[in-house]
């Protein structure tokens, strides 16, 4: 085992599963539900793992919620905010710490099982609003993995100076099956076309010259 | 709300804690069941925080369990080692990328709550044998800490040049509550007296010039 990738459902993971697979690295994927409000990408990660035949461990967390307050995905006196993603307003989607948890017990089962790398979505769209994705904080973290055991591990983020949209055209090229990807934040029966996330989701498949397989399904 | 310290139930904790009100700081307390062998801890850190009359959150991460292999703390098929804490078989009990888990959620409630320093017990004792107590772990820990939120937060080390001996002297002075706190890997009724951690305990109570009050009682 080389690397295990932080799967959220998303189509940013699905596209690093993609991405790492296609390089031939024998990779992993941890899923972790920490009382998000949108738990229907949690079924989509189960399914993306399962197209792609990788390990995958789907860890309940849902007890950190009361440690995570003030975001709109984790604090029900939170609402989702809609209006575009680069608005100031979607800084209220940010879950304290969020990819620091994540990515260390990441670690953990890297060390655990003798992998050498970890490896998350972030991407240059993601700077303005979530701390935890800028490359700064990637450096931060990858000089901690280098020194929290005996043995170092590396974090890579080969995303993270690529727009959303040039990640949609990788995985296009890779034939990512974003038909099961989940999005929007509100978790509903299907995408809001509201909030942040599904803007961007939409600006991404437009400059992939795509549409996007959820919407697809109910407008033929 | 100030610092949140991290609260294991040994007896460096309980003089962290000690030492965090002694400088009046407005601290709460956190600690995590992630499956270590020595849950006695834990209901000593229930008693530390009632002593000191702090908030105390305890998390329950057993299902991590799964994902930390090959530590005696939490993996069934590796024994506690006996001997003393300075052999390198005291390696075996290194719990993978715990403290960078737990300061990351420790980081998370901080957050949430607006306090600004999250503070653990790591001392110099602990350097060759737990690589995320050492200070360039806890350096780069504070790098991330800086980047992770568009508010930094700070970990605070206070005994990170300290000998467990001058802790356990600290915490004499603060008349911190030894009685309460538990040390043994083993978890059993009472001190094993063999491993590492108890053979530590016994020579910091000696720096001290104290008898371990654990001890004390039984052979009054």
């Amino acid at each position: 085992m080389q690397t295990i990738a932080l799967l959220s459902g998303g189509m940013d993971s699905c596209v690093l599963l993609a991405y790492l697979i296609a390089q031939h690295k024998d990779t992993a994927a941890l899923s972790v539900h920490y009382g998000q409000r949108h738990v229907r990408e949690l079924d989509a990660a189960r399914k993306i793992a399962a197209h792609f035949a990788v390990e995958h461990h789907v860890l309940d967390l849902v007890c950190l919620r009361p440690l995570l307050k003030g975001s709109s995905q984790t604090d029900d006196a939170v609402c989702v905010p809609e209006g575009h993603y680069a608005e100031d307003t979607m800084k209220l989607t940010v879950v304290p710490n969020r990819n620091m948890i994540l990515l260390s017990i990441a670690g953990a089962w890297a060390l655990s099982r003798g992998a050498t790398a970890i490896s998350y979505a972030a991407h240059a769209g993601d700077h303005t609003i979530y701390p935890d994705c800028r490359p700064a904080f990637v450096a931060a973290m990858n000089r901690a993995f280098g020194l929290c055991d005996w043995k170092a591990i590396r974090v890579d983020v080969p995303f993270q100076f690529m727009s959303k949209g040039e990640i949609a055209c990788l995985g296009k090229k890779l034939q990512a099956p974003f038909e099961l990807t989940w999005t929007c934040y509100k978790g509903q029966e299907r995408p809001c076309e509201q909030c942040g996330a599904c803007q961007e989701r939409a600006e991404a498949f437009g400059c992939a010259g795509m549409r996007d397989p959820l919407l697809g399904k109910e407008s033929r």
